[in-house]
């Protein structure tokens, strides 16, 4: 790695002039001081510092970041790992904002990074349409996706980078039959995005393969995403689940703030987890561990997965004709205590027992 | 308000010719006509738009939150406040970095930010030296701190907004004293922060007050800030709050995450909150009210002090003379599951309950 020490060695002028090239303060150096200097970096190789790449290309050195809502721990988790990996390996800044799963916010926080310089963005919105990031890249926004995949029916204008989300509730869902459950619950907000569908059939896979039974307990949020709104619903979900005519033991939920919501609920309820209902998070949520139960969960590999996408974002920014491509991680079962063998006597015959917490 | 269309008419030209001075294509413009677009803006008081504005000061809408780590719930709250009231207001964007108290890495931040054009910074850190602060200050960087407060030996070069740390401390001890509690324990990380200061002056004071006898329980944390590190260490301090010769029937803790720590590690020796130890938390993460019991805490503010610091940075950019200020909000005590009165039986008369959980 050349430095610029090296340049000014060999362009035989000063580190000073150097660095007022590098700084854009060669308006008054003279045509051949500068010529030399240019030459000297390119037969290095040069790598100019972060202030005279962003002159030479316009571009500064930063990038977007869109999520759902940082309010929700999933997403501020994989925010905190997104900006370590840019600026520990490239010496970007991550511009950040909620859009709340909103086109609209989208689209416009994609217009505001360019007008700021920024040409990246990692968007975590898993929407099933992508129309609103078309012009964006078609003006030559570097885009990765987050937690979605390609359509099948049209070219990928994206990066994807996701985590086997069929595959993840397959493994909740086995781990479940095999503690003898029969009947399976799949709770879930109602909104359709690419992780939930996936989920969602991963669920029914596994259930089809071991010819179990399966509910789908489903309700509205509010549009905030927070992590207060996803165990609002797991909370107010758990009624309709102990209701169910099918009287499921167990749940598959999509996220860990909805399984502790549910728990909650059951618990208003007069039951507890597991020894009522085994239920399933999705994430492993720090706060999961300190949870009573703990939380069994579905772990990704979030450092991983948010180094992959700064990679992305910085290797098309630099080399613009680099192909696009599809990342898929695999997910890992973590078994702690929300779940356990089903209980012999199910439905009508639970006993409502005296609350506990 | 006057629009572009005001102004194309008022200066005689077309809107193109208006769009062009705002977007800076004015180069091939005659003088004539560029002066009259600048008049009838003048004259009507016309607010340029982004762009704009950017070009004619060199300030880009963006400015920089800087906080411990996003992976604690805490800060991440906050930082979607922050960023909803700096879009919604101003149309500003905000670059985000978790920078984990460390006063390098937080000047990095601000130097980062300036080369970016960014000339306005929120930083939540709450660190007893500011130094690293004074030369961006004194380059031109409007600073706004978050719960932290002017040093009273030295001339305020920030803005200072928080919470009135020293009340919530005495709200939460006086509200475990009144429920009979005679001996209380806080506990907190080792590290020292303006916040965990007088929260625990606060506890001291209501303690004193009221004639209870106090215990300190503190910790070292690893350096990432992170919730799960935060809960680690209240789960890693329940056993010496427990074993303490003093019997500490109740405990204030500086968060929540320190809070539900802390009640998981007394359950893993067989006690639960509040029966055998009330606990108070700090900051009503909405995860509390689905924690088992549910969190007693304190609630501060957020959504107003996330509006009243990006006031501070857009007022002070847009008009340099305005004075320094101090701005404290008031704190609000949450009554929950996780306190009630004091246990009559104490210290080595404490039965081990099975485990419930």
């Amino acid at each position: 790695m050349s430095t610029i020490i090296d340049v000014a060695r060999l362009a035989g002028v000063s580190i000073t002039t150097v660095s007022n090239v590098l700084n854009g303060r060669a308006d008054r150096m003279k045509k051949d001081t500068l010529s030399r200097v240019e030459r000297a970096m390119a037969e290095l190789g040069f790598q100019p510092n972060r202030a005279a790449r962003q002159l030479k290309t316009g571009q500064a050195e930063l990038f977007g970041l869109l999520v759902p809502s940082l309010a929700n721990p999933s997403y501020s988790m994989l925010a905190r790992e997104i900006e370590a990996a840019a600026r520990a390996a490239h010496g970007y800044r991550v511009i950040v904002a909620s859009t709340y799963r909103d086109p609209e916010q989208e689209r416009a926080f994609l217009d505001d990074l360019w007008s700021h310089g920024a040409r990246g963005a990692i968007v975590v919105s898993s929407l099933p349409d992508e129309r609103h990031f078309e012009e964006p890249i078609a003006r030559g926004m570097v885009v990765v996706s987050y937690d979605s995949h390609a359509r099948r029916d049209a070219m990928p204008i994206l990066d994807y980078i996701s985590v086997d989300n069929a595959a993840a509730a397959g493994l909740a869902t086995e781990h479940l039959i095999g503690l003898g459950h029969r009947t399976i619950a799949f709770v879930t907000p109602s909104g359709w995005t690419f992780s939930r569908a996936e989920k969602r059939q991963g669920f029914f896979d596994a259930a089809a393969k071991h010819g179990v039974a399966t509910v789908v307990v489903e309700g509205a949020t509010a549009s905030t995403y927070s992590d207060a709104e996803m165990a609002e619903l797991g909370q107010a979900l758990a009624g309709e689940i102990v209701a169910h005519p099918a009287k499921p033991t167990a749940a598959v939920t999509i996220n860990d703030m909805m399984a502790i919501g549910l728990i909650a609920g059951l618990r208003e309820v007069g039951l507890t987890a597991p020894e009522d209902m085994s239920v399933v998070g999705f994430d492993a949520l720090s706060l999961g561990t300190y949870f009573a139960p703990a939380l069994t969960t579905i772990r990704t590999p979030l450092a991983e997965m948010a180094q992959t996408m700064v990679n992305r974002i910085i290797t098309r920014l630099e080399a613009p004709g680099t192909p696009l491509g599809e990342f898929r991680f695999a997910p890992e079962l973590l078994v702690r205590r929300s779940t356990a063998a089903a209980p012999r006597h199910h439905g009508s015959d639970r006993a409502r027992q005296p609350q506990r917490a």
